[in-house]
């Protein structure tokens, strides 16, 4: 009895990651009060950004360009790289405004129950990064996680044979959290990260 | 320094309601690592879906013909009416599959706050359709809430110099919801609607 056409619709809406069945069908049946020209510029904008965006050659990062304006941008130092998961994660450190080096984005972390291996992310093309030179520090960014610590151990035994710093961003308590609710894995990494003031 | 073209994409995709910044930054990624044919099925379905379906002359329900199948379908009983505040709900109701009788799409709830009165919504078409002759009930289903209700009440004054019977659908507890968690108004329809057993 339902609109055949709206629930292909929620169908494919449903495709788009945290989007579940009940909201593909909310979402649908508000598009189809837009005024269709809106609908066309969302559906034209999906094709052109899908079409337009490119993997950088060098750091895996997606933009307009390659070189990214990242790794494009000859003010950055070139002797950081910062290596992170996903695209996402990287966007996330430029949003700071702080780190003024360059990213080499994985594509993914190691995770032997997914079948992802270290051959699956972009570590080869890391490795290349160092043989070429230059990079003096490489910085580790993996997510807090199983799968990204076992990212990070794998990196750091293969980095460890070249002459460069392996560093690992810090973990510990997020700013404004609430230490009695910290889970114990947290508070334990919290307490070997410790400074002294 | 981010993507310009991913940022415009995640801008698009957060006019989807209930989509917030950081899911249409999430969605907007994702979708840049779809095969291009996806990304373009997903942006023609958009188009097509939005230009294919259309309102209901009758009832106002959204599908693919007018008069939509509902009020198309000779087996369905043309003497009840349901009234629903939106296509959503009218939707809601076809997947329980007991429900025989046609419907009329109100496309909204009187809201003054949110500048909606009853000359916004579909109230006129639906006297029209019982001046038609041959409806005996109006079964209002508006939402279980202030503005569902004050629909209700001014739908009830309305059809009330008409010869049908109005009837409102059970306000009570959920199936399966927890009576010590319910909220007052909740429990307070549910003693006033008990009926012997």
């Amino acid at each position: 009895m339902a609109s055949n056409a709206i629930d292909r619709l929620a169908a494919g809406l449903g495709r788009l990651p945290g989007i579940g069945e009940k909201s593909a069908r909310r979402i649908a049946l508000d598009v189809l009060t837009w005024k269709t020209e809106d609908v066309r510029a969302l559906a034209e904008l999906l094709v052109e950004v899908k079409t337009r965006v490119r993997t950088c050659g060098a750091c895996f990062n997606l933009s307009e360009s390659d070189p990214c304006p990242i790794c494009g941008d000859e003010r950055r130092d070139g002797s950081q790289v910062m290596v992170v998961d996903f695209v996402g994660d990287l966007l996330a450190m430029e949003r700071m405004q702080a780190y003024r080096g360059l990213y080499h984005v994985l594509g993914g972390r190691i995770s032997p129950l997914d079948g992802i291996g270290p051959e699956e992310l972009n570590i080869l093309p890391l490795v290349a990064r160092l043989n070429g030179g230059g990079i003096r520090e490489v910085i580790l960014a993996n997510g807090p996680t199983v799968e990204g610590d076992a990212t990070a151990q794998y990196l750091k035994q293969v980095l460890g044979t070249h002459d460069v710093t392996v560093t690992q961003i810090a973990r510990g308590l997020p700013v404004g959290s609430d230490l009695a609710l910290a889970d114990q894995v947290t508070l334990s990494r919290a307490l070997d990260g410790r400074r002294e003031l």
